[in-house]
């Protein structure tokens, strides 16, 4: 039995820088309805009110929008130990930190292209103040009345120089499963892969600019699609750029809008279920050049060629490798 | 060409009374969205954000919950002295009233079971404030962050101590068309109304307990069956009692909601579209004993007999006339 | 008292030609749910499921995709026969055809434009057989089980080579109102027209390849968003071109979806109920330059500039009028 | 680490019993949009459009309706061998059987209240027909046209004479996990257990007539809301009884609907995603005597007693235990 197959749990939490971080905030809470947990001097915790732990989304003032970093929790503490002693052998391991806000000692460290991760598994979960108390036991705090809230933290999707090398270290050192991908010309360029039923926790796209470690998108979770429609609505009343979407995605069956919080981050919003994947026995779904209409867009909005370039940091680099 | 089959054009607004001035507005912003237009020692005026007009509901303080008054706006001016001229010669006219905040002078009258009603001409357009403004020129303010907005007032629905007189005088004074009845041993029991392609803007129901000039409930508009759920939801969290719903009535199609509003008064919340009559020489739909049940559910939540009986002003009789 | 305004009630049905009798009428029965009611050699008359009367939908057998009529239903005996008087005397008025399978007596005209056009009182009523009867009374039949099903017509948009006389026409000769329209450098480009709360029964758009008498869509509608998504994903599995949506016009606020017909005519299909105009005093809305984006596109997908151009029938002409 | 906790990947079909083998395949096929694969002479084999596996549903003529039996599908071929290990020494093994039209070898089982169960490893996944075949990769056929198709089998709900054994018994023979429960006088009345982030694979639910063995419902995924008032709709139609919703259960967060199929047995259609765990560390959530209400209905249409008494077979009992 391949122990790593089940040593990663979940998708915890991600830190993003913002240089407008008041702006952000913001935005993520007047718009997307998130709750702030917690605030220091630089940062500032968030969470969906159906995120259970003390935060899902931390955003850190900085001089220009990235990643900050993508935290996974472990499916236990032997796990962790399993994972860590595998990732100290990859060579890419950097070391434990005592911890945050809101979780104890993480492991941190880099996938190929340099995107910063950790691994840990203390959480502190989220106990909502007496009046957001409800009575609904499998929510951690009332829903809000501000915004269009969403439910929870659903992936990451990050911009690689090259998919492969990435999508093996996260396949071999974490267990995550490849569920689909896009090739074209027989290259990788899209990589989709979860530890769970949920088609991806993380997603690794080719950065057509040639760029290393640059953020593509965190995606939360509706999973009604008439809720993308309200947002939608919102965001065009108060002149907040839309990407693209609502539109249904092939992959992943994602009924899908991208748009951008104000420090320049990509924001995805996931507006229905997607599919689950039960079958352990998975082949992985190869879309390629024949197929790549369907795969990006499976009826609605169309993408935007700056999806494909725009990410952050935004970097403008000398010429664009296509 | 019958005049008053075009005379009266639209619902305009609604004044309920509530013994809780302060928690009634709270419950109708906090939670449906509705926007405060201005406010007096005694009244505040209220729309929704899709309500054209100065406000579609006056909340009054009052010892018991119950009407106020319903407004009709006529088609013109003309249309508004036609329809005085028949309202005094039937004998229920009271007389013009100079005007309230929001709208010009108007004259009041009562129907048979006693409800005050006015009728009107000139309004007041309300005027989004700065920030407020939006580009969908459709939409006279931004849709609110604040709570699930309901879109418009949509319609009232008065019990009364017999259907047939009530009905005829809105139907030969006003000009209202019949479109569906419920009628039990060949009784008039529920009648609706309207001047518009809607199936009603005025709802009349028998009051089983006998009492004459009660309110039953008044009708704001969704369109959007998933809003419905949304507000069940924040109903649930915040201890707001449904009443009934969401469900679907056979009679007008609705895809209906009941709650209570702190004051005591019934909101009923319109999740769909219903269907609209666009036949000029529709035959009035009858639902009889036999057809009852789906008249009144057609799927979903049923009703309890509470909803048959209790009214506001809500005052207990010493014997149910059943 | 303006007779005009009230004398033409709906829209009650529409012709249109297609090359491909046999695969229109599968397509329309198949996938948007459409119901045959009779057939002739070369027609094939059909209703949504909560059309009312005969056929809302004709389909002719012809050399090419285009408009065969638009029929009007009068509000009464003595309404049609005022309008006729005055089409008569406005020299666009062709005379009376006896009839066709599902109503009476017609008068048939054209508008400036070329368009043929019909207004009539008697029709009759769809009677469904044994097995189709529901026990919901405002619903002519039971809701199908097949496809998708559409609900009802909702409008028909035609091409001109001029909106401004085709708009006064349909104004003064029928009594329609201007809801909305869209100018550039002051000149009119498109018109939204109707007799009824809805936005609009008529749209009137400048062909900009400078033909007359074309038609750019006819659209059934459905009420709900969900189901232009279901539509929409059957579309895609069955290679039929959508050719814009799922998307929001900020004129109207339709949420909407284009599609091809396989005889070559554009089909819309409306998945929300837009708003209602019942303001008797509506003043119309004027997009121009400088607010065209969002009123094309309130969210959602893009127009490609083939909408602004393609018609039927199709004729290639030398050159484009821009 | 616990080997069990990984090792049933999922809940593969469902065999049951109906007295009306052709009326039941009619209302699957017809309504819920469910697709044969194979038939013999006393089963069809069935599958809602995004199920891979050759059935989901096997419907077998039986004398009266109830459960055939439950299968599961294991993580590995290894992960095989330690189930049928631990099964046999439990002493509920029953051996192996040699397969089915779409599986291979199975190992029978029956839990302390003498439901039937198996698990296998080997499938055969559906291959769609060439008109069948569709563009999106990871869908198995096209979406059907037919009635409101059911997306997915998603769980299985069992009676049980007492719900803490055959809890205890799925969770140490086969690793579900205990992630919902609701006790009365501490006593557990209802377990909600799964093998994955859904909130249950299997339910089981205190039998109140003190019966053994009996099956209360199969549930279907729609994961759209509108869809179960789409059903409702053809259903009421259709003269289906519709035993209780649409509704939100408190408990697994389920939009659901509770029909009866012609042979007799409940099945229910479930509107929305729920939620989804992904805490490893999952503390069983457990509802007693205080809410109750709330973790039966959280809105909408509320559950009849027959919900609680009715399983099948529907053997009547000399007298409820209550």
């Amino acid at each position: 039995m391949k122990m790593s197959l089940y040593d990663v749990a979940q998708l915890a939490h991600v830190e993003l820088y913002t240089p407008k971080l008041q702006e952000s905030v913001e935005f993520f809470t007047k718009i997307l309805g998130l709750q702030i947990t917690e605030a220091t001097n630089d940062s500032v915790y968030l969470r969906a009110y159906e995120d259970f732990y003390h935060h899902s989304l931390k955003l850190t003032a900085g001089p220009e929008a990235g990643l900050g970093h993508v935290a996974w929790r472990a499916s236990s503490k032997e796990a962790l130990e399993r994972r860590v002693k595998e990732l100290e052998a990859s060579g890419q391991g950097k070391g434990w930190i005592d911890g945050d806000l809101g979780h104890g000692r993480a492991y941190q460290f880099t996938t190929p292209d340099g995107h910063l991760h950790e691994i840990l598994w203390e959480v502190e979960y989220y106990q909502a103040p007496e009046d957001q108390k409800t009575l609904l036991k499998s929510r951690p705090q009332k829903r809000p009345t501000q915004g269009i809230p969403a439910r929870r933290l659903d992936h990451v999707n990050l911009m690689v120089s090259e998919v492969t090398p990435n999508k093996e270290f996260m396949a071999n050192q974490l267990g995550f499963k490849l569920r689909e991908r896009i090739t074209i010309n027989e290259e990788e360029i899209g990589a989709w892969m979860s530890v769970s039923p949920l088609v991806h926790e993380i997603a690794l796209m080719k950065d057509q600019t040639g760029q290393k470690g640059r953020f593509h998108h965190i995606a939360f979770w509706y999973g009604y699609p008439q809720h993308l429609m309200d947002v939608a609505d919102l965001l065009v009343e108060n002149g907040i750029k839309i990407e693209a979407g609502p539109g249904k995605h092939g992959v992943s069956q994602a009924y899908f809008m991208y748009i951008f919080e104000p420090g320049g981050n990509r924001v995805e919003l996931f507006g229905d279920s997607g599919y689950l994947i039960f079958d352990p026995d998975w082949k992985t779904i190869t879309w390629t050049e024949k197929d790549l209409q369907e795969a990006i867009i499976w009826y609605g909005s169309p993408l935007p060629e700056e999806y494909f370039l725009y990410g952050t940091p935004d970097r403008k680099v000398g010429a664009l490798v296509k």
